[in-house]
């Protein structure tokens, strides 16, 4: 498959070989009165993608393709997560506290769930993340050889945070990465751009970016693929 | 000690669970007629740097500091170079290939070693990394935490790429990073002042900035330091 359309040039992949990592599209940063929005973020900005992240997701389901989720996630005993993590800047609420949805980026709590649009299905990957980047203390990269992955196509947010580090740290691991641009935000516009921008630049040093309104006809032209046993 | 000037707000560090970390200061990446100048960029605004990250690591070295030197370098037979990053966009001059100063990107060729100004001294670690993170595959982590160090001091190039990349993962390990602003440059003065934001935005979502305008003084301020044996 080919994304003629993709900057700085096309973009090759296979689906067999090809995941869509969606990162951290959790409740705690997108839903009115999460964390995310306690900080003083507008929300809002981040929910205008969903329609567009589960217009893709849908489509990559059909066509049968690979789908990992990441959730910004630590243990209840808070044991992976670092001091210098929670106590930066001396905030008011820490991870761990407990906030309007559960306590805050504690695994299972209700903020901490992946919002009801975009739920994981039984049988994709729903990778829980201490980090900013999804590829620290997960064992993602791992289970990505194991299936035979080279090529991951991204969504989720923030675009300058995780998404720019998971992308990073893939980059340097081998993967051939697409951003979906239209599917990341930030709660500051500027600095989605400009990540965007570094990621595509010096020849696609990190990656390339499309949007969706490249990819879905591709995976659409697909033929019909068989339900896996 | 403690940065009051730095942002988003004051940076404390012990000399002794910090290091000085100086990403990439390569001849390939800074020298004319080397790698970076075959590609087009204008290596003077990395020039432009040398002096300031040689005050700070003089004086680094004078406080009996621990130094971490990194290079972007590959082995001599590739094994530690995905096919997705050597012939990424088909250009004309791959990494390996001889160049004006050497094998690109390649361990112990003259274009690899850190430039006359900043090199290494015996004692210091010297990284040789395949990825732009510091972090990916190197033991940097596992010989940081042997040493006792929680808290990383970046210089280097290029500010979005390889300084960045760095950063983030060292943030995602639990060190309290600083960026020295006046030490770090990009060939795209506007991805170097993007990154420099965003890293320090959200309450220091990644980590602090300062000058070396307030770092020397608070090394020369030390007590002098014994010969370490």
């Amino acid at each position: 498959m080919q994304l003629t359309q993709a900057q700085p040039f096309p973009y090759n992949f296979e689906l067999k070989s090809s995941a869509l990592v969606i990162i951290d599209m959790q409740r705690d940063f997108i839903e009115p009165g999460g964390f995310g929005e306690t900080l003083g973020n507008d929300v809002s900005l981040l929910q205008a993608i969903v329609p567009a992240c589960q217009a893709v997701l849908e489509a990559w389901r059909r066509a049968r393709g690979l789908v990992v989720h990441t959730r910004e996630a630590h243990k209840a005993d808070l044991a992976d997560c670092p001091p210098a993590k929670r106590n930066r800047g001396n905030p008011a609420l820490r991870i761990g506290d407990r906030g309007a949805m559960g306590r805050i980026l504690i695994a299972g709590e209700p903020g901490n769930q992946i919002i009801a649009a975009l739920a994981p299905l039984p049988g994709e990957m729903a990778i829980d993340k201490p980090g900013k980047g999804a590829f620290y203390a997960t064992g993602l990269h791992e289970l990505l050889q194991q299936a035979g992955i080279t090529h991951l196509l991204f969504m989720g947010v923030t675009t300058e945070v995780c998404v720019q580090t998971s992308m990073r740290e893939a980059n340097d691991r081998g993967y051939d990465c697409l951003l979906l641009e239209d599917c990341t935000e930030s709660y500051f516009p500027a600095f989605k751009a400009a990540a965007v921008a570094m990621m595509r630049a010096q020849g696609a040093i990190v990656g390339w970016t499309a949007t969706s309104s490249h990819l879905l006809p591709a995976l659409a032209a697909l033929p019909a693929q068989p339900q896996h046993c």
